[in-house]
């Protein structure tokens, strides 16, 4: 008899007859934490049932996990079995939230004793149910409910006032108590689901990333930390950016160092790949003395406090030769039959600069601490976001450890993913942590392409914990669409970064100057800042920057761009012009409409949402555009667009009432 | 530092690298069991993947529950990170699945090398790490291939047979060895799932359901076990039943006994419903003494067996007033203040013939063992399927207990669950364990209701646990659609029943009589036989005996007809005519055509989906209509078909090769 116990056992508790089902959000079964940004209302539904035809009353339960208590909420029905109720997550943090459901025979009883008074039946077996009913909701009251409740059980057991109980029994004072005073008798409890709660950067954020070396105003000279306060930050401020990222600051390996455009020959003088981390002078935590030292650095991440950004910080788990790790923990690779450390490798091509981390080692524990101790030296200096480089070739237990470990103590660290790679891959990163991830956008182009992608986003389970930050361009990727160097396709892929995606980020300066020399047949720059270091004006302008001041100002006064979520794509009857609309629940409705054409004037009658705005067919409103100021009053629901490119490709309306 | 404790820890095996996830079939996290036809061919898919690039190796566990062995079958790449493989559910019973993968690091080196090969590298060293992984394949292999094997990692250890070893690391014998003995170190394993294996009857019957008493030959005489024997099997044998359902045959109570048309006041010598179920002769597992003994049932039960039809007894979990749990068991119903036992209600209306279960009881678990108990009395008397009466009005914990308890020892028990309630609860009852479910077939009418109601149930994830059973009336149901008294909606509600669903069953004598008689208002029988006795000819014959026989002997003889979710519907652009394809792996392929208009001709091009046929465009075959007989040449994918409803409204047509 053995097989039975495989499939069931009588419950603990037989009398449980709610079921709870389906709950949203929910991601594998409670697996993962879902994720939230402070101060969201984090709406909860479930499917809640039971035999028969009784009442049955659910609330959510929540708390901060470190919290003793749950807090309650009651849940509404909504249809079909569905329930939901919100909470508010006040604080930044874990969570945990459940449902928690119950026959509620008093609200039972409440409904089939007005239907028996309605029917003119005699009640009087019912108010004695009633009665013991109500001293279940008394032993719960307050005093002066609890002398009221008694009051009341009295007349319903005194058969001579049988008139005022009946009132009494169908009275509004009876169903308060009933809701107020819930008993939960044999109630049904969900398993305890996991909400991780980020500060509000987690959802909207405008990064710039760019080479410390390159900050230099002297050319031919390699920049310092102090150039970049100097030179970078002010022009930042300017065009209003919030994140500065800067690839890896450690010092680089002499072996196998690669030169310009990747040569596997490096002159003398060369400065090298600052991924090829590692070298007599130290590892993960030293700082490459080019750049200065680690109190210039802490100065730095000082100077972009007082300019409102934020330093972030970018980890590259992988050594050059020459790398302290190399020597101390060779167990922490794999090592050769012939005794040499095995280098990257992608066959047939070798990078023999860079040493991978052997996941697999043996001596696992020591190197998931070291790596945590990593970060938590970077904490300990004030960084608190960090871009990770390719975290996908990297063992993803791992990363769910070390975010869990690292936002334990450091609940506000954002951790960025660089997983340009397989879509499952890239879900699997942001399901285990992963408070941003990097995207396909770089490569969604067309109108039904970016719909797609969007609503894979936005409306899939993906919209529970991945939050994505859309690139145009990076410093690995130079896409085929800017290859052209075309001005409408740099402005649009900048603009829909920008308004589509709550975070975003450009490498620049070579973006904003429309910099599009390729290698040939690859998508990367030529003569790529990750093997020389370069030389920038840093104060120029063109209309590109002047759209990225506009658009990022626009982000900063309009909350309906600073979340994803919240977007609805427009119908318009051209394959070449993209609609949609962000809403707040504030108020704030911003209307964006691109021409995807770079050559040619597009447009067309779209039509707007008019239940998302707020207006009746007909009522008229204005869109007020952004980026030129212009205001138009528009009516109702139809409403004609037209942009040239090569004016402006693109609308960032506002809509405001009349 | 309590909080990440619960948002983490680190795993037991920090050196797992492979992620499973996305498992198909599986059922709520795998709560509960999917369910299968012993012979299937149980298709398992999942998400596999890992960090970087290493070639990984999955497979499927399985087994039957009691034995102690997983058999394991390899699991084959589909595309985007979907892997895939099936195996055989030979046996009733429960099994146990789950899936298994690794990084195969063998597989890897084979791919690596021969890159590198192809590149004209020197790959010395690449063999000495292939011998050391050879080494690992020796300590699992066979003592021929061990000896083999050790010859080869002699040859990649001589740097003297350098030319030798190089082609032998790409040769297929390597490559056998890499598969043929997998290593699987740090193997991530998925959790076990359940599934259970019913026999082929869950999947396929043609139900008869018809009243005992009414079974005799002389008109006013109470009909008994002998007269179903002698009176009505031949007759379902003759159109081809093989499931007879008889409501409950227990003693009927005597208190508040129902009259004729559901009367409250009951004429002296009526019989009483028999879902008024006890009496002082006993209860649930007692037989009403004017249909027989206890051996005459199991006469019948011999008796169906000749006919290869088999008995389904009902389970209808309620007591009369008199049944003998009412005295000895008070603590199994709910006890009123004044003493009484609460009888049945949905106010304002009173059933005070019967007695609800409580199954909050604080007795449950003597309640749930008696409730067993019955089952297994009458599983002991031979019955091996059990029609439940609304189950979805009793608690759902005891359902999944009791059907799992029984299972354990009969395992080819079978149970209907009669539950016409809300979608969420059918399903849940479903999930629970039931074998099989009433659906709302019954009310499903025009082409898009049938066709959105065979996608819900046959392709989502209902397909993986709810079975149907298709019944166009029952005896609590005459509906709307049958009750104009129309011939052909007569015929193709009966049809429709009998080949969208594997299992399906009608209500007799009244519905092949083509009875239409309801109350007004109601979807009820007028007099019907819940209440009375009826006497019926046993051996009318009109066109829908003739149309259930035909169907009946297609179903037999055509194993695309025994299955539900084997059902792909057919483009024709008529709203009047449901056209629907059912195939089997086996190359048989049946073709329904329904005019839906009880009152004109209705046709139309349809079109065939070919490469479900394995035919190609403008090849010939055939279409030999069951019913009638005639056979049509086709060609291609479309072909014109019109249905007179006066003459036959619909084509039951086997596709045959020319």
């Amino acid at each position: 008899m053995t097989i039975q116990k495989q499939l069931t056992k009588k419950p603990t508790v037989g009398q449980q007859r709610v079921i709870i089902a389906q709950v949203s959000p929910e991601i594998d079964a409670g697996r993962f934490a879902v994720k939230a940004i402070v101060g969201d209302k984090i709406g909860v539904e479930a499917d809640v049932f039971l035999d028969g035809h009784d009442v049955l009353a659910a609330e959510v339960l929540y708390k901060k996990a470190s919290d003793d208590q749950w807090q309650t909420v009651p849940m509404r029905f909504v249809n079909n079995d569905r329930y939901e109720a919100a909470f508010i997550a006040s604080q930044v943090g874990l969570y945990e939230y459940s449902i928690r459901a119950w026959v509620d025979h008093a609200a039972t009883w409440e409904h089939e004793i007005a239907m028996k008074i309605k029917d003119g039946q005699h009640v009087a077996v019912e108010l004695l149910v009633g009665a013991n009913l109500l001293e279940k909701k008394q032993a719960l009251a307050n005093e002066a409910d609890r002398h009221a409740i008694s009051e009341v059980i009295a007349i319903f057991r005194n058969p001579s006032q049988y008139a005022l109980a009946v009132e009494l029994a169908q009275g509004h004072q009876v169903q308060e108590w009933i809701h107020q005073y819930p008993t939960r008798d044999f109630a049904s409890t969900y398993q305890t689901l996991k909400l991780w709660v980020d500060r509000e950067k987690a959802a909207f954020s405008a990064w710039y990333s760019m080479f410390p070396r390159s900050a230099s105003s002297q050319k031919g000279t390699h920049g310092t930390f102090k150039d970049v306060a100097t030179n970078v930050l002010p022009r930042l401020k300017s065009l209003g950016f919030d994140v500065l990222y800067i690839p890896p600051i450690h010092p680089i390996g002499h072996q196998f160092r690669k030169g310009k455009n990747n040569s596997t020959t490096c002159q003398e003088g060369e400065p090298g790949v600052p991924y090829g981390i590692g070298s007599e002078l130290g590892g993960h935590t030293a700082i490459h003395p080019a750049l200065g030292t680690l109190d210039d650095l802490k100065q730095l991440i000082e100077s972009c406090k007082a300019y409102d950004i934020e330093l972030a910080m970018d980890l590259a788990i992988q050594c050059s030769p020459d790398h302290p790790w190399a020597k101390e923990h060779p167990a922490w690779f794999k090592v050769r039959p012939d005794g040499t450390i095995q280098y990257a490798e992608n066959p047939p091509k070798k990078y023999q600069d860079i040493y991978p981390i052997n996941f697999e080692s043996d001596d696992w524990e020591a190197l998931w601490e070291e790596l945590k101790d990593v970060i938590m030296t970077w904490a300990s200096w004030g960084i608190r976001i960090i871009r990770v480089d390719n975290p996908h070739t990297k063992s993803f237990n791992f990363w769910e450890w070390v975010i869990a470990e690292v936002q334990a103590v450091y609940p506000d660290m954002i951790f960025l993913a660089e997983a340009f790679t397989k879509p499952k891959v890239m879900a699997q990163l942001a399901k285990l942590g992963y408070t941003q991830s990097y995207t396909y956008y770089t490569w969604r182009n067309s109108k039904a392409e970016l719909i797609g992608y969007m609503q894979e986003l936005t409306q899939t389970e993906q919209r529970h914990f991945m939050r994505p930050n859309f690139w145009p361009n990076t410093h690995d990727i130079l896409p085929w669409c800017l290859q052209g160097g075309l001005e409408p396709v740099f402005l649009t892929r900048y603009f829909m970064a920008a308004t589509l995606s709550g975070n975003y980020g450009i490498f620049g300066p070579v973006f904003e100057s429309m910099n599009h020399e390729a290698n040939p047949g690859k998508e990367e720059y030529r003569n790529s800042e990750k093997y020389e270091i370069k030389h920038w004006d840093w104060s120029f302008e063109n209309k590109l920057t002047h759209i990225i001041r506009m658009t990022n100002k626009a982000r900063m006064e309009n909350s309906a761009l600073q979340r994803t979520n919240n977007i609805t794509f427009c119908d318009i009857p051209n394959d070449q012009v993209l609609v949609y609309l962000k809403t707040h629940a504030n108020g704030n409705r911003i209307l964006c409409v691109v021409n995807l054409d770079p050559y040619h004037r597009q447009g067309g009658v779209l039509r707007v949402p008019l239940h998302l705005i707020h207006k009746h067919q007909h009522e008229a409103y204005i869109v007020h555009d952004l980026l030129t100021g212009a205001k138009y009053t528009w009516h109702g629901e139809h409403n004609f667009v037209d942009l040239d490119p090569h004016i402006m490709p693109m609308h960032l309306f506002r809509i405001e009432d009349m």
